[in-house]
Protein backbone atom coordinates (compact mmCIF):
# COMPACT_ATOMS: atom_id res chain seq x y z
CA UNK A 1 0.00 0.00 0.00
CA UNK A 2 1.28 3.58 -0.44
CA UNK A 3 -0.36 6.03 1.72
CA UNK A 4 0.89 9.20 2.26
CA UNK A 5 2.64 9.70 5.16
CA UNK A 6 0.91 12.00 6.91
CA UNK A 7 -2.54 10.07 5.99
CA UNK A 8 -0.89 7.07 7.24
CA UNK A 9 0.03 8.51 10.48
CA UNK A 10 -3.30 10.31 11.17
CA UNK A 11 -5.06 6.43 10.88
CA UNK A 12 -2.32 5.13 13.38
CA UNK A 13 -3.05 8.02 15.73
CA UNK A 14 -7.05 6.81 15.63
CA UNK A 15 -6.33 3.10 15.70
CA UNK A 16 -4.37 3.65 18.73
CA UNK A 17 -7.93 4.73 20.70
CA UNK A 18 -9.46 2.58 22.14
CA UNK A 19 -12.26 0.40 20.58
CA UNK A 20 -11.49 1.98 17.40
CA UNK A 21 -10.55 -0.82 14.91
CA UNK A 22 -8.14 0.03 11.68
CA UNK A 23 -11.96 0.86 9.31
CA UNK A 24 -13.26 3.07 12.04
CA UNK A 25 -9.62 4.93 12.21
CA UNK A 26 -10.16 5.18 8.43
CA UNK A 27 -13.28 6.88 8.18
CA UNK A 28 -12.26 8.99 11.07
CA UNK A 29 -8.99 10.55 9.02
CA UNK A 30 -11.16 11.07 6.23
CA UNK A 31 -13.98 12.80 8.49
CA UNK A 32 -10.99 14.45 10.33
CA UNK A 33 -9.79 15.59 6.29
CA UNK A 34 -12.96 17.00 5.54
CA UNK A 35 -13.91 19.16 7.89
CA UNK A 36 -12.35 23.26 7.74
CA UNK A 37 -9.46 23.94 9.44
CA UNK A 38 -11.60 25.83 12.26
CA UNK A 39 -13.63 22.79 13.03
CA UNK A 40 -10.37 20.70 13.32
CA UNK A 41 -9.08 23.15 15.53
CA UNK A 42 -11.83 23.27 17.70
CA UNK A 43 -11.61 19.38 17.90
CA UNK A 44 -8.02 19.55 18.54
CA UNK A 45 -8.43 22.61 20.93
CA UNK A 46 -10.98 20.56 23.14
CA UNK A 47 -8.86 17.88 24.16
CA UNK A 48 -5.41 19.99 24.62
CA UNK A 49 -7.65 22.19 27.16
CA UNK A 50 -9.05 19.62 28.64
CA UNK A 51 -5.98 17.87 29.42
CA UNK A 52 -4.08 21.91 31.01
CA UNK A 53 -7.37 22.99 32.68
CA UNK A 54 -8.67 19.28 34.41
CA UNK A 55 -7.20 19.29 37.77
CA UNK A 56 -8.67 16.67 41.00
CA UNK A 57 -10.52 18.19 43.16
CA UNK A 58 -8.72 19.06 46.66
CA UNK A 59 -11.58 17.51 48.65
CA UNK A 60 -13.22 14.58 46.78
CA UNK A 61 -10.55 14.18 43.89
CA UNK A 62 -12.92 14.40 41.03
CA UNK A 63 -11.82 15.44 37.96
CA UNK A 64 -12.54 19.32 37.60
CA UNK A 65 -11.77 22.45 36.13
CA UNK A 66 -12.07 24.26 39.45
CA UNK A 67 -11.05 23.48 42.84
CA UNK A 68 -13.20 22.28 44.64
CA UNK A 69 -14.95 20.57 41.91
CA UNK A 70 -18.30 21.85 40.96
CA UNK A 71 -19.85 19.60 43.02
CA UNK A 72 -18.02 20.03 46.26
CA UNK A 73 -18.48 23.78 45.72
CA UNK A 74 -22.40 23.78 44.93
CA UNK A 75 -24.35 24.95 48.50
CA UNK A 76 -27.10 22.69 47.50
CA UNK A 77 -25.66 19.94 47.85
CA UNK A 78 -25.70 17.37 50.98
CA UNK A 79 -22.34 17.61 53.06
CA UNK A 80 -23.23 14.96 55.46
CA UNK A 81 -23.28 12.49 53.07
CA UNK A 82 -20.14 11.11 51.24
CA UNK A 83 -20.67 8.97 48.42
CA UNK A 84 -17.10 6.93 48.33
CA UNK A 85 -16.16 5.59 44.28
CA UNK A 86 -13.17 3.98 42.63
CA UNK A 87 -12.97 6.00 39.68
CA UNK A 88 -13.97 9.53 38.21
CA UNK A 89 -16.03 7.72 35.58
CA UNK A 90 -18.35 6.43 38.93
CA UNK A 91 -19.21 9.82 39.68
CA UNK A 92 -20.35 10.65 36.42
CA UNK A 93 -22.65 7.30 36.39
CA UNK A 94 -23.57 8.40 39.98
CA UNK A 95 -25.00 11.74 38.88
CA UNK A 96 -26.97 10.34 35.55
CA UNK A 97 -28.92 8.94 38.24
CA UNK A 98 -29.87 12.07 39.42
CA UNK A 99 -30.43 10.39 42.79
CA UNK A 100 -27.75 11.16 45.23
CA UNK A 101 -27.16 14.90 46.12
CA UNK A 102 -24.18 14.08 48.28
CA UNK A 103 -21.00 14.68 48.33
CA UNK A 104 -18.30 12.45 46.62
CA UNK A 105 -15.07 10.52 47.48
CA UNK A 106 -13.25 9.46 44.58
CA UNK A 107 -10.45 6.76 45.55
CA UNK A 108 -8.30 6.34 42.39
CA UNK A 109 -8.34 2.87 42.60
CA UNK A 110 -9.12 0.13 44.98
CA UNK A 111 -7.41 -2.04 47.36
CA UNK A 112 -5.64 -5.04 45.40
CA UNK A 113 -2.89 -6.94 47.01
CA UNK A 114 -2.42 -9.02 43.51
CA UNK A 115 -1.71 -5.82 41.93
CA UNK A 116 0.37 -4.31 44.74
CA UNK A 117 -2.22 -1.45 45.29
CA UNK A 118 -1.81 -1.31 48.79
CA UNK A 119 -4.78 1.22 51.41
CA UNK A 120 -1.71 3.66 51.20
CA UNK A 121 -1.96 3.63 47.17
CA UNK A 122 -5.36 5.38 47.53
CA UNK A 123 -6.92 8.13 48.18
CA UNK A 124 -8.08 6.95 51.49
CA UNK A 125 -6.03 8.92 54.67
CA UNK A 126 -7.81 11.61 52.45
CA UNK A 127 -10.89 10.64 53.11
CA UNK A 128 -10.58 9.76 57.02
CA UNK A 129 -9.30 13.65 56.87
CA UNK A 130 -12.86 14.64 56.02
CA UNK A 131 -14.58 12.15 58.42
CA UNK A 132 -12.73 14.10 61.31
CA UNK A 133 -14.18 17.11 60.35
CA UNK A 134 -17.25 15.73 62.34
CA UNK A 135 -20.17 16.78 60.18
CA UNK A 136 -20.64 13.61 57.68
CA UNK A 137 -23.62 11.41 59.34
CA UNK A 138 -23.40 8.60 56.35
CA UNK A 139 -20.57 7.08 53.83
CA UNK A 140 -22.19 5.27 51.02
CA UNK A 141 -19.41 2.74 49.82
CA UNK A 142 -20.10 2.71 45.85
CA UNK A 143 -17.11 0.38 44.45
CA UNK A 144 -17.45 -1.96 42.01
CA UNK A 145 -18.98 -4.94 42.93
CA UNK A 146 -15.63 -6.84 42.09
CA UNK A 147 -13.45 -8.26 44.36
CA UNK A 148 -10.79 -5.87 45.20
CA UNK A 149 -14.20 -3.14 45.47
CA UNK A 150 -15.93 -5.26 47.80
CA UNK A 151 -12.25 -6.05 49.42
CA UNK A 152 -12.07 -2.03 49.51
CA UNK A 153 -15.24 -1.24 51.18
CA UNK A 154 -15.03 -4.14 54.28
CA UNK A 155 -11.82 -2.30 54.76
CA UNK A 156 -13.30 1.30 54.42
CA UNK A 157 -16.13 0.34 56.62
CA UNK A 158 -14.12 -0.89 59.31
CA UNK A 159 -11.84 2.17 59.10
CA UNK A 160 -15.11 4.24 59.95
CA UNK A 161 -17.06 2.80 62.03
CA UNK A 162 -15.14 4.33 64.99
CA UNK A 163 -15.75 7.47 63.99
CA UNK A 164 -19.51 6.37 64.75
CA UNK A 165 -20.75 7.27 61.18
CA UNK A 166 -23.19 5.11 59.35
CA UNK A 167 -21.67 2.80 56.80
CA UNK A 168 -24.08 1.89 53.78
CA UNK A 169 -23.15 -0.29 50.48
CA UNK A 170 -25.08 -0.60 47.28
CA UNK A 171 -27.26 -2.87 46.79
CA UNK A 172 -26.37 -5.80 44.46
CA UNK A 173 -28.28 -7.96 43.01
CA UNK A 174 -30.04 -8.01 39.25
CA UNK A 175 -30.01 -5.47 36.44
CA UNK A 176 -33.23 -3.83 35.74
CA UNK A 177 -34.14 -5.54 32.75
CA UNK A 178 -31.82 -8.75 33.44
CA UNK A 179 -32.81 -12.57 33.20
CA UNK A 180 -32.50 -14.41 36.33
CA UNK A 181 -31.52 -17.52 34.07
CA UNK A 182 -28.72 -15.90 32.85
CA UNK A 183 -27.63 -14.27 36.20
CA UNK A 184 -24.82 -15.53 37.50
CA UNK A 185 -25.10 -17.67 40.84
CA UNK A 186 -23.12 -14.96 43.11
CA UNK A 187 -24.46 -11.87 41.92
CA UNK A 188 -28.19 -14.25 42.43
CA UNK A 189 -26.95 -14.86 45.94
CA UNK A 190 -26.24 -11.63 46.46
CA UNK A 191 -29.68 -10.28 45.29
CA UNK A 192 -31.00 -13.09 47.73
CA UNK A 193 -29.05 -11.63 50.62
CA UNK A 194 -30.10 -8.36 50.20
CA UNK A 195 -34.01 -9.12 49.78
CA UNK A 196 -36.30 -6.48 51.19
CA UNK A 197 -39.73 -6.54 52.32
CA UNK A 198 -42.16 -5.56 49.84
CA UNK B 1 -25.33 16.37 35.64
CA UNK B 2 -22.62 18.06 36.27
CA UNK B 3 -19.67 17.50 34.73
CA UNK B 4 -16.77 20.40 34.69
CA UNK B 5 -17.24 22.22 31.19
CA UNK B 6 -14.28 21.30 30.03
CA UNK B 7 -15.01 17.40 29.71
CA UNK B 8 -18.58 18.55 28.82
CA UNK B 9 -16.82 19.88 25.58
CA UNK B 10 -14.32 16.95 25.23
CA UNK B 11 -16.85 14.69 25.09
CA UNK B 12 -18.86 16.44 22.65
CA UNK B 13 -15.68 16.56 20.53
CA UNK B 14 -15.90 13.09 20.15
CA UNK B 15 -19.81 12.41 20.01
CA UNK B 16 -19.22 14.40 16.99
CA UNK B 17 -17.39 12.02 15.09
CA UNK B 18 -19.36 9.52 12.90
CA UNK B 19 -20.29 6.30 14.24
CA UNK B 20 -19.07 7.11 17.99
CA UNK B 21 -21.61 7.36 20.21
CA UNK B 22 -22.22 8.94 24.08
CA UNK B 23 -20.68 6.15 25.77
CA UNK B 24 -17.82 5.45 23.02
CA UNK B 25 -17.48 8.96 23.22
CA UNK B 26 -17.33 9.20 26.70
CA UNK B 27 -14.26 6.36 27.27
CA UNK B 28 -12.38 7.78 24.19
CA UNK B 29 -12.84 11.34 26.50
CA UNK B 30 -11.05 9.50 29.76
CA UNK B 31 -8.26 7.52 27.80
CA UNK B 32 -7.24 11.15 26.37
CA UNK B 33 -7.23 12.30 29.54
CA UNK B 34 -4.86 9.50 30.55
CA UNK B 35 -2.72 10.22 27.90
CA UNK B 36 0.52 12.35 28.84
CA UNK B 37 0.78 15.74 27.28
CA UNK B 38 3.33 14.54 24.76
CA UNK B 39 0.93 12.30 23.50
CA UNK B 40 -1.58 14.09 23.45
CA UNK B 41 0.02 16.56 21.36
CA UNK B 42 1.32 13.64 18.95
CA UNK B 43 -2.36 12.98 18.43
CA UNK B 44 -3.68 16.74 18.26
CA UNK B 45 -0.87 17.50 16.17
CA UNK B 46 -1.17 14.18 13.19
CA UNK B 47 -4.23 15.74 12.79
CA UNK B 48 -3.45 19.39 12.28
CA UNK B 49 -0.35 18.15 9.94
CA UNK B 50 -2.46 15.91 8.17
CA UNK B 51 -4.75 18.89 7.15
CA UNK B 52 -1.88 21.10 6.25
CA UNK B 53 -0.06 18.85 4.70
CA UNK B 54 -2.27 17.76 2.36
CA UNK B 55 -2.75 18.28 -0.78
CA UNK B 56 -4.52 17.15 -4.13
CA UNK B 57 -2.05 15.50 -6.63
CA UNK B 58 -2.45 17.93 -9.61
CA UNK B 59 -1.94 14.50 -11.99
CA UNK B 60 -4.94 11.91 -10.61
CA UNK B 61 -6.29 14.20 -7.73
CA UNK B 62 -5.12 11.62 -5.09
CA UNK B 63 -4.83 13.26 -1.61
CA UNK B 64 -1.00 13.56 -0.78
CA UNK B 65 1.64 15.47 1.20
CA UNK B 66 3.74 15.63 -2.24
CA UNK B 67 2.53 17.05 -5.90
CA UNK B 68 2.50 14.57 -7.54
CA UNK B 69 1.64 12.18 -5.24
CA UNK B 70 3.84 9.01 -4.33
CA UNK B 71 1.74 6.75 -6.52
CA UNK B 72 2.05 8.94 -10.14
CA UNK B 73 5.79 9.80 -9.05
CA UNK B 74 6.54 5.96 -8.49
CA UNK B 75 8.77 4.92 -11.71
CA UNK B 76 7.47 1.18 -10.95
CA UNK B 77 4.12 2.16 -11.84
CA UNK B 78 2.73 0.97 -15.22
CA UNK B 79 1.52 4.36 -16.73
CA UNK B 80 -0.50 2.96 -19.60
CA UNK B 81 -2.94 2.40 -17.65
CA UNK B 82 -5.24 4.60 -15.18
CA UNK B 83 -7.99 3.35 -13.01
CA UNK B 84 -10.74 5.84 -12.25
CA UNK B 85 -11.86 5.92 -9.22
CA UNK B 86 -14.72 8.16 -7.51
CA UNK B 87 -13.29 8.95 -4.30
CA UNK B 88 -9.80 8.90 -2.38
CA UNK B 89 -10.74 6.02 -0.12
CA UNK B 90 -11.37 3.72 -3.22
CA UNK B 91 -7.89 4.35 -3.91
CA UNK B 92 -6.55 3.03 -0.50
CA UNK B 93 -9.42 -0.17 -1.32
CA UNK B 94 -7.53 -0.69 -4.83
CA UNK B 95 -4.21 -0.60 -3.60
CA UNK B 96 -5.01 -3.03 -0.64
CA UNK B 97 -5.66 -5.76 -3.40
CA UNK B 98 -2.12 -5.51 -4.03
CA UNK B 99 -3.11 -6.41 -7.70
CA UNK B 100 -3.21 -3.37 -9.39
CA UNK B 101 0.29 -1.62 -10.51
CA UNK B 102 -0.72 0.95 -12.82
CA UNK B 103 -2.12 5.08 -11.85
CA UNK B 104 -5.21 6.30 -10.96
CA UNK B 105 -7.66 8.91 -11.52
CA UNK B 106 -9.57 10.34 -8.35
CA UNK B 107 -13.28 11.92 -9.85
CA UNK B 108 -13.95 13.58 -6.87
CA UNK B 109 -17.63 12.34 -7.16
CA UNK B 110 -19.94 11.01 -9.96
CA UNK B 111 -22.68 11.96 -12.52
CA UNK B 112 -25.46 12.82 -10.39
CA UNK B 113 -28.18 14.98 -12.38
CA UNK B 114 -30.34 14.45 -8.58
CA UNK B 115 -28.27 16.19 -6.62
CA UNK B 116 -27.32 18.29 -9.66
CA UNK B 117 -23.73 16.88 -10.27
CA UNK B 118 -22.50 17.29 -13.84
CA UNK B 119 -19.98 15.97 -15.56
CA UNK B 120 -18.59 18.95 -15.17
CA UNK B 121 -18.43 19.25 -12.06
CA UNK B 122 -16.04 15.90 -11.43
CA UNK B 123 -12.63 15.63 -12.69
CA UNK B 124 -13.30 14.62 -16.31
CA UNK B 125 -11.76 16.96 -18.02
CA UNK B 126 -8.60 16.61 -16.25
CA UNK B 127 -9.31 12.95 -17.34
CA UNK B 128 -9.20 13.83 -21.13
CA UNK B 129 -6.39 15.90 -20.87
CA UNK B 130 -4.18 13.02 -19.56
CA UNK B 131 -5.47 10.67 -22.22
CA UNK B 132 -4.32 12.98 -24.77
CA UNK B 133 -1.02 12.72 -24.19
CA UNK B 134 -1.23 9.88 -25.97
CA UNK B 135 0.55 6.93 -23.68
CA UNK B 136 -2.66 5.66 -22.05
CA UNK B 137 -3.56 2.18 -23.41
CA UNK B 138 -6.15 1.18 -20.96
CA UNK B 139 -9.14 2.73 -19.08
CA UNK B 140 -10.42 0.75 -15.72
CA UNK B 141 -13.13 1.97 -15.08
CA UNK B 142 -13.87 1.19 -10.95
CA UNK B 143 -16.72 3.78 -9.84
CA UNK B 144 -18.84 2.08 -7.59
CA UNK B 145 -21.87 -0.05 -8.60
CA UNK B 146 -24.81 2.08 -8.01
CA UNK B 147 -27.03 4.46 -10.31
CA UNK B 148 -24.81 7.29 -10.07
CA UNK B 149 -21.24 4.95 -10.54
CA UNK B 150 -23.20 2.88 -13.18
CA UNK B 151 -23.86 6.16 -15.52
CA UNK B 152 -20.23 8.03 -14.84
CA UNK B 153 -18.62 4.70 -16.25
CA UNK B 154 -21.19 4.72 -19.39
CA UNK B 155 -20.57 8.25 -19.74
CA UNK B 156 -16.75 7.99 -19.43
CA UNK B 157 -16.32 5.41 -21.97
CA UNK B 158 -18.45 7.15 -24.73
CA UNK B 159 -16.04 10.20 -24.38
CA UNK B 160 -12.52 8.15 -24.24
CA UNK B 161 -13.38 5.76 -27.29
CA UNK B 162 -12.89 8.32 -29.72
CA UNK B 163 -9.17 8.19 -28.39
CA UNK B 164 -8.99 4.64 -28.80
CA UNK B 165 -8.16 3.78 -25.88
CA UNK B 166 -9.06 0.17 -24.38
CA UNK B 167 -11.94 0.61 -21.38
CA UNK B 168 -12.77 -1.29 -19.03
CA UNK B 169 -14.86 -2.02 -16.19
CA UNK B 170 -14.68 -4.19 -12.98
CA UNK B 171 -16.89 -6.97 -12.24
CA UNK B 172 -20.38 -6.67 -10.44
CA UNK B 173 -20.88 -10.12 -8.95
CA UNK B 174 -21.44 -12.12 -6.06
CA UNK B 175 -18.76 -11.22 -3.19
CA UNK B 176 -16.32 -13.54 -1.98
CA UNK B 177 -18.60 -15.38 0.95
CA UNK B 178 -21.43 -14.29 -0.36
CA UNK B 179 -24.66 -16.24 -0.64
CA UNK B 180 -26.71 -16.48 -4.06
CA UNK B 181 -29.89 -17.05 -2.00
CA UNK B 182 -28.80 -13.62 -0.09
CA UNK B 183 -28.21 -11.93 -3.14
CA UNK B 184 -30.04 -9.38 -4.93
CA UNK B 185 -31.58 -10.03 -7.93
CA UNK B 186 -29.83 -6.87 -9.78
CA UNK B 187 -26.14 -8.28 -8.67
CA UNK B 188 -27.44 -11.50 -9.86
CA UNK B 189 -28.30 -10.42 -13.06
CA UNK B 190 -25.04 -8.83 -12.96
CA UNK B 191 -23.18 -12.02 -11.95
CA UNK B 192 -24.58 -13.99 -14.59
CA UNK B 193 -24.00 -11.32 -17.30
CA UNK B 194 -20.42 -11.31 -16.13
CA UNK B 195 -19.62 -14.74 -16.17
CA UNK B 196 -16.44 -16.31 -17.54
CA UNK B 197 -15.29 -19.86 -19.17
CA UNK B 198 -13.38 -21.80 -16.68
Amino acid sequence: MEYSPSIEKLIESFEKLPSIGHKTAQRLAFYMLDQSKEEIKEFTDSIINAKNNLKLCSKCFNISDTDPCNICSNPKRDESIICVVEDVKDVIAMERTHEFNGLYHVLHGSISPMNGIGPEDIKLKELLTRLSYGNVKEIILATNPRVEGEATSIYISKLVKPFGIKVTRIARGIPIGGDLEYTDEVTLAKALEGRSEI
